[in-house]
């Protein structure tokens, strides 16, 4: 029995480029295969919980713009129909996957005792729910950043009673994401971090935040949960600085902690632009230590400084962002998540199914774009040409002498490198080529 | 002889608070004592050879507005022309150190053996300068970006040899360093990055990068010098991204490369600011891992998205900055460099003697009000009282606990923490009194 | 009687920069003459309403941290509590003025109608209250962005009736601000812009938009309404552009709309920040038009990309702001709004007197050292030394000549003009002798 | 006879999309007619003579790259030279227009007389090369920045001397401009501006600044010059702030001085992205005054904080731009001048061609996806619907009412709007059937 809230709408298929229905896939064709995998393998989209059903459309400056039937969202039974709607939406958009925080899909309790046992009973409907439905949990996580016991961070908390609330959420989540199938199991501190260095012990908190994330690789060992764990990295806001700032931050921390081959990244493009980087950097980054684990796909507006979580609508952006995913060699565990939400002015639930269907187009054209580019080959052998004087033995031999002997042959030898070009705008112009 | 530049002016004193003479430092007393150290011996003031003596004046959009007795400095007698130059302002200002590129103090020659040799020649000129005066080398470093060879980097250059050619230019550099008695040994890398990653394998130009330094490392003991090895942190310009973005990013570098005891950082005001951080923010990540080297003391213009290098003159970001300097124990072979130039219309010689009296001023209002904060002890309780739940005995047990134990706890317990204000306003206004 | 919210802590009085007294002003001195006026008629501090008593510290990632005995804000009485508990902070702090929006003062209504009439009831209060203070109305403003109604902008609505709504509001708000003898009207456009163009009929908006101001002050002249009607610039947040957006902007919109003589600017520091520029920047464009009204003190953080709206603290910037207040005349009807809101994490009622406690006396220290300098003239000399040329007669004369007769006097003259040093860092020096 | 520089490239002709030759046209074709006008008709590209032929490579950490024939450009007969390599690539692209700066086309002498003398020679010499070439000149302008006699400004320079030396400069630029032809003059103001407000009487200066370019205009009338007079608004670099901010300030500026009917904008991608905003944003500024004269299409790096003026390569924002400009009825006078350099590694000559190339055919595909966009009416039809309340008598009775009325009305009506959807991502998801 449907909840009505989507009344009018219908599934979405895919109609090919041609068509001008707007709530139809143009480009997204789950079956389509690429690269020798059906393209809904490949991409592996997930709806975010939070963005399209927790969210009311407030900002700093307004309150909530979208009025729901589930609001207020303070009770069992609105959290029963919202993740109603939800699985409606799900299977409006046949989506594969979807990701939640706690505070998502339960109501806020009084205390922890009642946060788990909130949750308990709202997984467990979900997981009916996930019974007859065809998707699945990419991951879950919780939420450690908006209830005021957290404003001071959660395992990065000067009180120590802050940590163990953060450790006993953490458990809950993860025994949670465990039971629902999930994939993988993601952490984002947005207030590990600090307002002002005043009143900061970073080494402290620092070490604080290591050896609570060791303590969630040791319980997801403990309980055989498969999935991966993922940090997710941002360089602020909500915190003035977050420890997480970004790929090469978050990676020189797990090397420090010895975590480097438990926990992978789950990377952001809107955080990337906060941090000063393109998103095909963070992805360069993570994939060059092995470490890409699972995207959150979305857009940050190039004007504004907060983190404004977009639909992605950039396909040449989009398609660089697959072209290193592919190079990684695709999502094992991950996939690409939209942490995108509506802008507060698109109130209307079609508003919601045409972000989605925008979205996961312009997925789909970069995902081809991207495929078509690694095929062509044009980019990596532009690549090998450009450093095949390294594979040269005199160039390895180098690699294993020091400062004297190399001073000595460049003396010897009068080496005087003639500098090449570097052929960008032939590569963009390639580049352009497929997007 | 004096060349004559600085005719009219005189050797600059101290003549405390209350004098207008432009000229006098009204602040900075090199023998008064602070926290039980003469002010001379905490600041450790060097003058950068480059903004003050190489550099014309040149920005994106205009040529040289410098016109001075050494230009063009493209001879050896023009290079010690402007070495007696130098070591006159050295003296007018009794600055205890001074910093150089190679391609500052000497003519750029046809090939690597001209480089060298003059290198030789003008290290012994300068070397003979540091007979009859009282400043000393705090480092030497290699410009490895001015030159077009460099375009495409240097340890990471796709063209091994470029490689070669850095590393026996670093040669070169630090047995110079080391002759003239250096205290520190800088790499700063500023084509060590990339323009485009469509032409970059990141993985394999962080690994020369890595093997490079080793080599850097190795000499050094090789050759007994028992200098700090720095690398300085910059997130970008000239290069689209460098790899040694921020202070998280180097110290992950270094710990992935093994190098964590061998090398520390030297950071910048306005490298920080460009990667989206305080200064006081790269003090702290750095002193927290214990590898905060030196600095290089200048501003950012809040409002310029480059690199503007100007003599700092904010009295109350510079005293945070020396109190993460003091508090991690001060500097040992580090000090103040000031990476600073005067604005491109500051064309007279007057100009340079007041843009580092005026900088010398604000540190060392900045070092005695983070003196005063240290002895008053008003940051270090706030700090303390802050974090005292942690040492408790539960709280300590907690961190060599578990999930499962903690949530049990939390559960018997009824752990509900109450927030406890950050007192941030309170903190700052505390500053306030100091600066 | 008292309502016991700031119980244990007393009047503010000065005690002189050696106080270490935290809640004691050490710089702020009312009656203290500066430049022959008293401090407190110099600088006209005003309390904002919103932050200190509406906002309950959320942020976009987070909900409440300050649990009010007025909260929750939806009824009369909790108005009128609140409104208690301001008046005992003004007193507290003895100061001489508050600003408030409607939206902070009244609970929410249903319709206009009800807004109308508990704005009237409230602002009775208000009014009685005044009667036994000291603290005056600076001015009052219409809150027009943070109920959903006006999601999509107010006078620039595409809503006709939302255009009528503002129009209501506003004249409601003005007869209010009338009413309580307040010294100006504020306009500030938050959601007067768009959030894309895809949407947007810009200049319609902006037509509708010049009428609605004028409007404005067509009805302020048929009430005799005294005080200054004032625009605010903004960049951005909550729109992702907003047409105010900085100083220049509103004075071409004010030029365009011929309201250029009516209307003058309330200035940001913030705002100014978001806008790519300095405080003094927006500060020297407004005085240079004689359109400089009054200003919201507060600081932006500088690596943040939002509105931070944090006390101000740095004595060296404040400075250069209040160096051209004074230098443009001083204010008349403006004065010093802390448009300032306490950290999230300062939950206690000390931090809103410590966080007003310290910013106005960083404000006393800018306005003293501003003082100073303009006392001693070295700015003022220096400038009128670079511009003494354009005293000259011919130089004169050129202003009203053409091309053809300049280029004929160059070339018969040869003039060939010599750089002369444009001082900076001794300027900058010289700044630093008075902060 | 051929110069030789291009020697084994040949004229660039359309293949179509399907071509994978690097230097052909895919999809600019100068004859295909879109939206009734032939695309070459549309675009009017031009080549920067600067970019292209006079930059060599540096950048503030770096010499020269490029060597070319033509250096050093100190000598007539260099400059001869470099032009004859103009006008082959000119010829090589089939490029409509190109756009120069006297200091791009001839040597710099040492006086005034000397530089008007060497501009008339290299200019007949030009006039002469465009009587056998297709490429007429788009624009000219005075290059006012990059000798050092402007490093204090030029028409805004406190010695009048040099505001005389500028006019001088101007008349030469405009003459020379007049004589080939041109269909525009231009004046960018990099200098035009301050670097720090304390020796800066910002009234003075721009009171020169009006006062300058109404000279300009007097003199355009004044020689029959019947070209449209372009000012530029960058919003810094080279200068910390430059009057010409951005759009909204330049027509600020035009309108306070008289100027709005006289002067349009030169309006560039990068110089919007600098100020804070979107090109499109720029254009619909303009667009809305009727003051969109010309582009220079170029692109910022969206992670680099000054002017990297690159090729265009983002099809999606391309096409938004020209929507803007399709909308506001195409080009007049004006054109798409490529302010647009290499990469400083691009070195080859083919990457002179290939920039182009690829910069022209994204123009192409931004063009024909606008005129698509415009013909199938899908967004105006959008906007039509969103404001079509303001076409009913009572919604336009309101604009001439007054508050009184309007609160009355709102009143007794019981107006209580209810907020309807922005359909923000169901527009842009239309945008992306198109691009």
């Amino acid at each position: 029995m449907s909840t009505g809230f989507f009344d009018g709408l219908s599934k979405v298929t895919y109609e090919g480029a041609d068509s001008d229905n707007p709530l139809a896939f143009r480009h997204y064709n789950p079956d389509e295969v690429v690269m020798g995998k059906r393209m809904e393998e490949h991409l592996r989209f997930a709806v975010a919980y939070w963005h399209s059903f927790a969210w009311e459309g407030g900002d700093p400056f307004g309150g909530l713009t979208f009025e729901r039937p589930w609001h207020p969202q303070d009770s069992m039974q609105n959290a029963k129909l919202k993740a109603d709607v939800a699985f409606e939406m799900f299977d409006l958009l046949n989506a594969p996957y979807f990701c939640w925080h706690d505070a998502d899909i339960r109501p806020e309790g009084a205390d922890f005792a009642e946060n788990l046992s909130t949750l308990e009973e709202i997984t467990d409907y979900i997981g009916e729910k996930m019974q007859s439905s065809s998707t699945k949990l990419l991951w879950g996580t919780a939420n450690m950043f908006s209830h005021r016991r957290w404003m001071a961070g959660a395992s990065t908390n000067p009180d120590p009673d802050v940590f163990a609330f953060a450790a006993a959420t953490v458990k809950g989540c993860m025994d949670a994401t465990h039971k629902l199938g999930g994939e993988n199991y993601v952490l984002w501190g947005g207030r590990e971090g600090y307002e002002t260095l005043l009143n900061t012990d970073m080494g402290q908190e620092l070490d604080h935040m290591g050896r609570f994330l060791s303590m969630v690789v040791d319980y997801k060992h403990k309980i055989g949960f498969k999935g991966q764990i993922l940090v997710e990295p941002k360089p602020q806001e909500p915190s003035k600085h977050q420890y997480d700032f970004d790929a090469a931050t978050c990676i020189g921390f797990l090397r420090k902690y010895g975590l480097e081959n438990e926990v992978k990244l789950n990377l952001e493009q809107g955080h990337a632009i906060l941090a000063g980087h393109s998103f095909e950097h963070e992805l360069a980054v993570a994939a060059a230590e092995g470490m890409l684990g699972s995207i959150d796909m979305n857009r940050n507006d190039y004007q504004s400084g907060w983190d404004t979580d977009q639909f992605p609508n950039n396909v040449p952006e989009v398609a660089l962002a697959y072209y290193h995913v592919l190079k990684a060699g695709g999502f094992t565990t991950g996939g690409t998540n939209f942490d995108a939400k509506l802008r507060r002015q698109s109130i209307d639930p079609e508003d919601l199914i045409a972000g989605h269907v925008g979205g996961m187009d312009v997925c789909a054209r970069g995902l081809k774009a991207a495929a078509a580019m690694i095929e062509d080959g044009g980019l990596e052998d532009a690549l090998k040409e450009r450093y095949a004087g390294w594979e040269k033995p005199e160039a390895q031999a180098m690699l294993t002498s020091d400062l004297d002997s190399i001073q000595a042959r460049v003396l010897s030898e009068g080496i005087n490198p003639k500098p090449r070009s570097g052929r960008q705008e032939r590569l963009e112009n390639y580049v352009n080529r497929f997007v």
